[in-house]
């Protein structure tokens, strides 16, 4: 787990002086940063840069890539005579598993892609830290990486994947559009349905996914909350959703997702959304109350996005899908093969 | 945060393996147990005592107290030559305070009893390790360990007090008497209370007491669980408790139990309960739901345990409760002492 977190509106501004006992000299603080704030000066003045501290400006308008972590780690090495003093992502979910990744290449041999799976990692990642500025994704709190590798998506979970300190200031998911606040607070209602109907599931991971998911529907159901109490909800939200997943596991909708990204380069929040909804049998309550969600607050989730897919993208996505084995045996225990066949997922995909 | 913890039915045995990666050379590992398990040979065989480990049963018939802790201390220093692997402290409460706090003074010079407030640990504890076997106190999770001192009854705040490893085994608390059990579970009912009805509170406390006080409410008011589902149920709660109130603070009752604690020896999770039946006018919803649970499981809570006090003892259990500001300030804001004063807090102490 994080054993570090601050939480509070305008908490950000704690980043200095927490970050000013890890400093080691000549060795740089590298800021991982979502090129939303590009344009952002005001944001940005509140980056404290120091020495030969250096901002890196990201996209996540892609799926993080393995690539993408390795360019990152060989830049930073060519760049500096010193391993980082730490790494600091502050973005979404794409920069915070860009931020894990880099902080565990930087000390460790290869590529990020010999690192996808489990517990592969054998020393400890540089020091990091996980500054969200969107809601939803849990990644700021999870044992893993997602990474999209030459042969799969698959996260790298390890014991140092996690950040060493979070920084949870709901102030700076302010500026998130209406879509990418809904589709990524469903990552969070998602993986909370996914978690809670598992056959992985234990008290623990109940409780934290109970609670991730009573405060989804106050905050995307209710009608009570003012907006500064909407976000501070949703990022605990995102935090408790994160803890409910670590330890049991998601389901159909992440598997089926997982697909839809790996072919398409649909993004994860919008991608779970588009499987979700076409989910009833598997999760017909939570599938109806999404439902509600999505016609509440006017969202228009993509359609026809598998029309055009030629035979082998299908079996691509099929076989993505069908890989991600523990998923299938979460949600329908040991005998999943039996109820997800290829032919049920060319189905399904073909609905989306 | 305690930054790693396993969760489960029987996730005890998987102690040993945890263990060895701490193991140092000639350093042993320093086993701190409830006494409650002398006699328990099933138990005890099941930790696995290697080359000079060693195994302390200790009281948790009273409070710990600092010089209790300085005495374990100088007991470990004087028989080994090296600095324990680590301290595993296996018990309630009482035993997790004692392991935290044994932990951190084995690295830091002088007595428990300088280091009682908050952030005044300069050195990293001992690796400690946190095994309860009794739900409610989140002594598991806090950043506290309470102690009586010489001169006050007070937590060692610090960031070194956490353990680095928690083990959440609730079949370990099959054997607690249906008294101790209700006491227990209780202590986290109304640190939860304290912490949502609190002026500190903040999104992030809140949401991890909500759902230890739901669960809580289905533990000890609804009829549903099973026994093993609730032990489990239990652990979570007093987990999400120990969050809860790890970033905001506690409040009425706490303090008026930290009195009688620190006057009568009142062990805490009692003392909170017989406080708290009297504080209708500061949590009116929550008592009478308190009484519910009182009555449900046909407890009887200790009464007239003021009427011998002599008036020196009374005046310093009123000073001792007073002195609680920050759990003053907590429940009833700024301008606390309008309402709570010494007349205030003898009325009530001669209630109980």
């Amino acid at each position: 787990m994080v054993p570090k977190v601050v939480f509070g509106e305008g908490c950000f501004d704690q980043l200095s002086s927490i970050l000013s006992s890890k400093k080691k000299e000549k060795a740089p603080f590298i800021y991982l940063v979502d090129n939303v704030f590009e344009e952002d000066t005001k944001f940005l003045d509140r980056i404290n840069l120091r020495f030969n501290d250096k901002l890196i400006f990201v996209s996540a308008e892609e799926e993080p890539k393995t690539s993408q972590v390795d360019t990152l780690v060989k830049n930073i090495k060519s760049e500096f005579t010193y391993l980082p003093s730490g790494i600091i992502g502050i973005g979404g979910g794409t920069v915070m598993d860009l931020a894990k990744a880099v902080s565990i290449m930087l000390n460790n041999k290869g590529s990020a892609a010999d690192y996808q799976g489990w517990d592969l990692v054998s020393k400890k990642a540089v020091y990091h830290v996980g500054i969200p500025t969107i809601s939803g994704t849990g990644a700021e709190v999870s044992r893993t990486t997602v990474l999209t590798g030459p042969v799969r998506k698959l996260g790298i979970n390890s014991d140092f994947t996690p950040f060493d300190q979070v920084v949870l200031d709901p102030e700076l998911t302010k500026g998130v559009s209406k879509n990418q606040w809904f589709f990524t607070g469903m990552d969070c209602f998602i993986h909370c349905v996914e978690s809670l109907n598992g056959t992985f599931l234990n008290a623990f991971s109940q409780s934290y996914g109970e609670k991730a998911y009573d405060l989804c529907l106050e905050i995307f159901l209710g009608d009570t909350l003012s907006e500064k109490e909407s976000r501070a909800k949703l990022m605990m939200a995102s935090w408790h959703g994160g803890m409910s997943i670590a330890y049991s596991q998601v389901g159909v909708a992440h598997a089926m997702s997982y697909g839809l990204g790996y072919v398409l380069g649909t993004k994860h929040g919008v991608g779970n959304c588009i499987v979700f909804q076409y989910l009833s049998e598997f999760y017909p309550k939570d599938v109806a109350l999404f439902k509600q969600m999505v016609a509440k607050h006017g969202v228009t989730i993509p359609q026809g996005i598998c029309q055009n897919l030629t035979e082998a993208q299908l079996n691509t996505m099929i076989t993505v899908a069908l890989g991600m084995v523990p998923l299938w045996e979460n949600a329908l225990g040991a005998d999943w093969e039996k109820v997800i066949t290829p032919e049920k997922l060319r189905e399904l995909y073909l609905k989306m």
